[in-house]
C-alpha cells in the first residue's frame, strides 16, 4: 500500500532509508508564489540533526538539504518540490549484527512478518532519519502559515520525570538549551537525569507540547476530518509516539462540564473564550483560541543494556545493542511534531476555502 | 470538503442530522459473501441507543435500522450497503432557543463562522446521533473480523474519578451494568457519582478502553499509515474525545527503555512478547500481542447549570441549556469506539494483503 | 474496494440496485449556502427517467427524489446531502431467468467471477438505474456552477448512422424532441432508424456531445489531475461508454500542427483563441474557450433477438432476453454525461482556489 | 492541489522540470520481493529517450536512471522506490525567448493565469520529459505484472494519414523500426510522410494502440472505478492525448447490439468470448479477453513555421518556435501509454484481492 504520503491538498511523500543513498521528500500541492530557499529548509533540519549535544547520536551528518525541483527564480511554482539529504556517514558495519535478531521495542519482527525480509541497516525505513523528509516538508508548511500570521511554539514539556514549571515558562529559552525546554532550570535537571540514564545504559521518554497561534476560526470539518483527528494521525504517525491529547486531554476525562466548558465572551468586538480547556477546537473545528496539544514519546528502544529477545532461527538470546543512539528521542522530535502539525494545518486551511458558496463566488468574480 | 467518509478500502460515509428525517450510512467496499442481517446491525445500535438507563437522554428513539441495498439472499454482494435509522422523536421546539446563542463546549460558534449559518436543531450534524452511522458500519466491520478470529473487548475504564480495579476485571460484567464497566463495584460507585452530578446540574467525563485480540502480525504500514496513527484519527474523530493513547501511552513517556521495551521470547514455536507495554504495535504494525488503546472523553457540555456565553448579536448572556442530555457520554460511546476501531482494522487487514509479491502470485495462481 | 464514490472535494457516493428498495446518493462537500429544493433535482431526473417516449423502457417509475439531509431552511448547510429515489416497479419475475446464464454484452459473467455471485435482478448494481444517483448529484453541481456563470449544453450528436448537421444546430431544439438532438431533421431520421431497430429486435449506439461555457482559465492541474483526464474517467465510468474525446479528439491524430494549433489573439483586452481545436484545455487546464467533448455509447446489449451464450453450468445455450429495454441508451444518458461533467468541473473549480499564495492570503485577510 | 501522484495502492509521484536539475519519481506501494535493477528501468527509458532517430529531438540526454531507495539485496522491500534521471543537456538559452509569449497549442497561457508565473524553460513541468517518471514507474509495474503472466503489446497504430494494415501485423517488427509500428511497410510510408512534415516545418499526430493479455477476470469495479475509466484517466493524463477508446470505441457508437455483443462460448472448459468488440471489459471489469485500447495523440505543437499569438503584454505577434522538437510525439509516447496502463492494471489487480470474503479468510488462514 502507498503509505508514504501525508496530506491531500498539500502533500508530502517521503522516501529513503537510514543507510541508503539519501533521504528525500516530494512536497506536492504547495501554492505558487512562496519565496523559498534551501536556508528555509535547513533551519528546520538543523533542529533535528544529529550531533547537537552529548544526548544525540554521534553519527556525523551535516544533513544538508538540496532542492531539486519546484522553485523558479526563488519562488515556488505550484509544481512538486523535490528535496534530498544525502546520507554521508553510513557505517553499516555497526548494524550487520542486528540482521539476525529482533531488537526489543523495534519493528524488526513486524517487518519480517509483513514483507518477508527487511533492510536491517540502521532500522532501514523505520529509522528516525525518515523524519528528515517530514521536517523539510514542515519547513515549507510553516513558512506558508507564517505569511498568514500563524505561528508555532513547540518544545519539550517533560523529559523522564522532569516537567517544566509553567511559572518559569520562557519561550526564548526553548532554543537556548539542547533539550528545547522553555524552562532553564528544568532543562538542567533533565540533563542531569539523562546523564544518569546514559550511565545506566538506559534511556527515557518524555512529552512534547505544541502551541499554535493565529488560526482563523473554522479550520477542520465536523465529522471525520476534524482538525484534532487529523492532528492525532499526524502525530501518532511519528515513530515512538504513543499518545496524543488536545487541550486538557486525559485530564478532561476526570473533569466536569462546569469546569471543562469554556465560557464565551466579547473582547474588542470579537467572540472569544475565557478559558481554553478545549485546546482550540470545538466540534473538530478551530475555535479561535490557541491550539494546544501534546505528544507522549516512548523511551529510545535501542539501549546498551543486556536485553532478552529471539533471533530469526527462533532461538532465545541475549543482546546488547551497539550503535550511536540518543538516550532520548524527545528533543530532536520537537521539530518533527511541529512539522507534522504545520502540514496538517496547511491542509485544513486550504480545504476550508471551499466551505461557503458566497466566498467561492467572490473568489471567482 | 467531503469530510463524511472514513476508510479507503472499506469505507463508511455518514449523513443526517439530529432533527432531520433520519441518520444514515453507506458502507462501501465490504467484501462479498458476508452473511448480514438487520439484527447484526441492531445489536450494535442498541448499545448506543437512548433510554437505556437514567443516565441517558430520555429522548424516545427505537433506533431501528433498515438496510436499503447491498445485500442479496442474506449476503453482502460487494456493492454499497446503505442503511438508515429514521428519526422519530424530533421535538425541535426543545432546541429553538439555542438558535440564537453559542453553547459553551459546543461547535455552534464554529459552524456559524465556517458555514455562515447552521442547522441548530439538536446540534444538527454535530449531534451524538451522527454516530449511529458509525455504529452501523462498525457492526459490519466487527462481524467481518469475527470471521477471522479477531475479537473486541471495549468498556468504560473510568467515569469521573472512578476507575476500574484490574483485580476485579470481569469481561462478562461489561454488558451487565448500564455503564459498560467490567467491574461491578466500580460501576456502582460510578452510578452514585453520576447521580450526584445530575443533582448538581453537572456532567462528567471518562476513559474508554478497547482491547483487540487475534490480529495477525504486520497490519499497518511503517510510515504515515501506521495502525496506531489511523486508530488515533478514528478515535479523535468521535465528538468529545480529547485524547488517545496506545499501550502504556502517556505513562511510557515517564518510563525508561529498560522498563518499556517488551522482550521477545518463544511460545509454542511462535515469537511472542513477555510484556505488552507497546499495546500491540511496533513501528506502526501489529506485533501479535493484543491491541490496547484508550480514549479520553470530555464531560457532556450540555448542562442544566447557568453558564456564561454570547449570542449571535454579540451580547454577553447567561444560559441554562434545556433538553434531554446524558450526564456522561462514555457508556454510549463505548460501541462507537469499538466501531471506529473495527473499521480501521478491517482497512489495515485488507490493505496488508498486497504487501508481499509471493502472496499475490499465490493468490492469482 | 470502495468504488462507489466520485470526486474528492465535492464527492458523490451512490448506492442501490435496479430491483432493491431504492437508488440513492450522498453528496458530500457541497459548499454551504446554495438554495436547493427537490424540484432542482427532479428536473435532472426527469431527463433520464423511463417512459419518456416509445424508445425508452416502459418500466413505470416516477423517479421522484426525496432529500433526506443536508438542507436547512432551503439552503445547503455544508453537510452531506442524502437523496433517494424509491423503486416502485420492481417486477423481478421478468428477470428470474437470467439468474442462470450470462447475457452477452453484460457484466453478469464478470460479477460471478469477481464476487462469487450477483444480484441478478435487472442487472443489480450495473443497471442503468445506478445513474439516478449521478444525475441527482449532477443537478446540484450544475446549479452551483450556474451561480458562477458556467453553463452546459449536452445533446445526442449521433444515433446509429444519423449525425446532426451543424448548419441546423439549434440549442432550443434539444429538449423539444425525445432524442435530445439539437437538429429536428436529424431527430426525425433517427426516430425512423430506431423504429427499424426495434422491428429487427436490435439496438443501436450513438455519440453524446457536451459543451461547457463560462469556465475560468486554469481549472485542472498540469500532470495527473488534468481537467480532461478527470473528465475522461468521469465519462468512461458511465456504463456503455466506450470512448471519450476532447476538442478534435481522434481527428486531431490525423491533423498537423499547423492546422491543429489554435492561434491566440486579443479580444476586448483579453487573450482568446481564434479556433478551438483543443476543445477548451491546454496542458490539462481550461484555456478560456468552451470545453467540448464527446462520449461514444455502445448499443444497448439487451436485445430480443436470439443470441448465443453459456450458462452457469458451463453449457452453451441460445437466449432471447426479455424485459423492458431501450433500443438506444444515448438519449437518457445525455443528462448523465452532463452530470458527471458538472461534478468533475466543480471539483476542478474548488481545487483551483489553492493554486496561488497571494489569492489565499487575500482570502483569509 | 497535490496533482503529481497517480494510483492508490501502487502509486507514482513524479517531480521535475525540463530544465531543472533532474526528473524523478517515487514509486510507493510496490509489493516486497520483486527483483529489480536499474537495467529493468533503463530498458523502458530507452524506448522514450531522445536521439533515437531523425524524428526525435536532438537534445543529448542519456536519460540514465539512478535508484535511490527501496531496494535491498536486489529486491523491492515494500518501501518507496525513489528514482532520478539527472538532466545533463539543459540549454536554457534556447528557450529564453518564449518566456515572454504564449506558444500556440501549449499550456504557457494557462500556467500564467493559474499560478501567476511559470518556469518557461523548455515547458517546465509540462515538458514531455515529465513522462520519464511515468516510464520508470511503468517499468516496475510491467515487471510485476510479467510475474503473473500479464503482457503488453503497445505500438503506433497510425502516424498522420498512415495506418497499419492488420494483415501485415508483426509484433516482432515493433522494436525493429524507429516508429514502433508493427508493420514495416507502414513504418516506411510514415517515415516518408514525416520527412515531408519536417520539410514543411510542420508536425503530425497519430494513434497508439495497446493490447494487454493474461488478465484475470474481474479486475476493475462496477461503478466509478471501472477498469476502463481508470485507464481513460491514465491515458488522458499524458500530455497531447486528445482521445481514448476501448474495444470498438467510437465505431461501437455506429454499430448495433447484434453486431457489437460478444457471444460467450466454452473453450477448454472455460467461458470465453467469440469476438472482442468490448475490448476486454464488461461493466467496467476485465472479461478475460485481451484488453485493447487506443489513444489519439495530437500533432507536436512546437513547429518552426510562423504562427500567430500574443505576448504577456497583450500584443499580437508572430513567432517561429526554435528548439529541438520532434515532428511527432507518437513513437516516444508508446512506452508512456504502456507505462500508464501497467500502473493502472497493477492497482486494479491489487485492489481486486479484497473482493470476496472467502478468499480473504483463505489468505489469512
Amino acid at each position: 500500500m502507498a503509505g508514504s504520503s501525508f496530506g491531500n491538498i498539500f502533500r508530502i511523500t517521503t522516501w529513503g532509508e537510514s543507510h541508503g543513498k539519501g533521504i528525500g521528500v516530494v512536497v506536492d500541492g504547495c501554492p505558487a508564489g512562496l519565496s523559498l530557499s534551501e536556508e528555509d529548509i535547513q533551519s528546520f533540519l538543523n533542529r533535528r540533526k544529529p550531533g547537537q549535544s552529548k544526548f544525540t547520536t554521534q553519527r556525523q551528518e551535516a544533513d544538508s538539504v538540496e532542492i531539486l525541483s519546484g522553485i523558479f527564480e526563488g519562488k515556488t511554482t505550484g509544481t512538486p518540490i523535490s528535496m534530498v539529504v544525502w546520507n554521508t556517514d553510513q557505517r553499516s558495519h555497526d548494524y550487520s549484527e542486528i540482521a539476525s535478531y529482533y531488537r526489543p521495542g523495534h519493528a524488526d519482527f513486524c517487518f519480517d512478518e509483513k514483507y518477508g525480509f527487511r533492510d536491517y541497516r540502521g532500522g532501514g525505513r523505520s529509522s528516525g532519519r525518515e523524519t528528515i523528509g517530514r521536517a523539510a516538508g514542515g519547513a515549507i508548511a510553516a513558512k506558508l502559515l507564517e505569511q498568514m500570521g500563524i505561528t508555532f511554539l513547540t518544545y519539550s514539556r517533560s523529559i523522564g520525570p522532569v516537567t517544566i514549571d509553567n511559572s518559569r515558562f520562557d519561550p526564548d529559552e526553548i532554543n537556548n538549551n539542547k533539550l528545547y525546554m522553555p524552562d532553564a532550570a528544568a532543562a538542567e535537571q533533565a540533563s542531569a537525569y539523562l546523564e544518569e540514564c546514559m550511565k545506566n545504559r538506559n534511556s527515557c521518554g518524555g512529552v512534547i507540547e505544541c502551541v499554535v497561534k493565529g488560526l482563523p476560526v473554522g479550520l477542520g470539518d465536523p465529522v471525520f476530518e476534524k482538525l484534532d483527528a487529523n492532528l492525532a494521525k499526524a502525530i501518532l504517525s511519528i515513530g515512538a509516539v504513543k499518545g496524543f491529547e488536545i487541550g486538557d486531554g486525559f485530564a478532561a476525562a476526570a473533569s466536569t462540564g462546569l469546569n471543562n466548558n469554556d465560557a464565551f465572551y466579547m473582547k474588542d468586538g470579537k467572540v472569544e473564550k475565557k478559558t481554553n480547556h478545549s485546546g482550540g477546537t470545538l466540534g473538530g473545528m478551530s475555535d479561535g483560541a490557541p491550539l494546544v496539544f501534546r505528544a507522549a514519546v516512548k523511551p529510545t528502544p535501542s539501549i546498551a543494556s543486556t536485553q532478552e529477545t529471539v533471533n530469526q532461527s527462533g532461538e532465545e538470546i541475549e543482546v546488547n545493542i551497539k550503535g550511536r543512539h540518543d538516550p532520548i528521542i524527545v528533543p530532536r522530535a520537537v521539530v518533527v511534531v511541529e512539522s507534522m502539525a504545520a502540514i496538517t494545518i496547511v491542509n485544513a486551511l486550504l480545504s476550508n476555502m471551499t466551505a461557503k458558496l458566497d466566498r467561492i463566488i467572490d473568489f471567482y468574480r
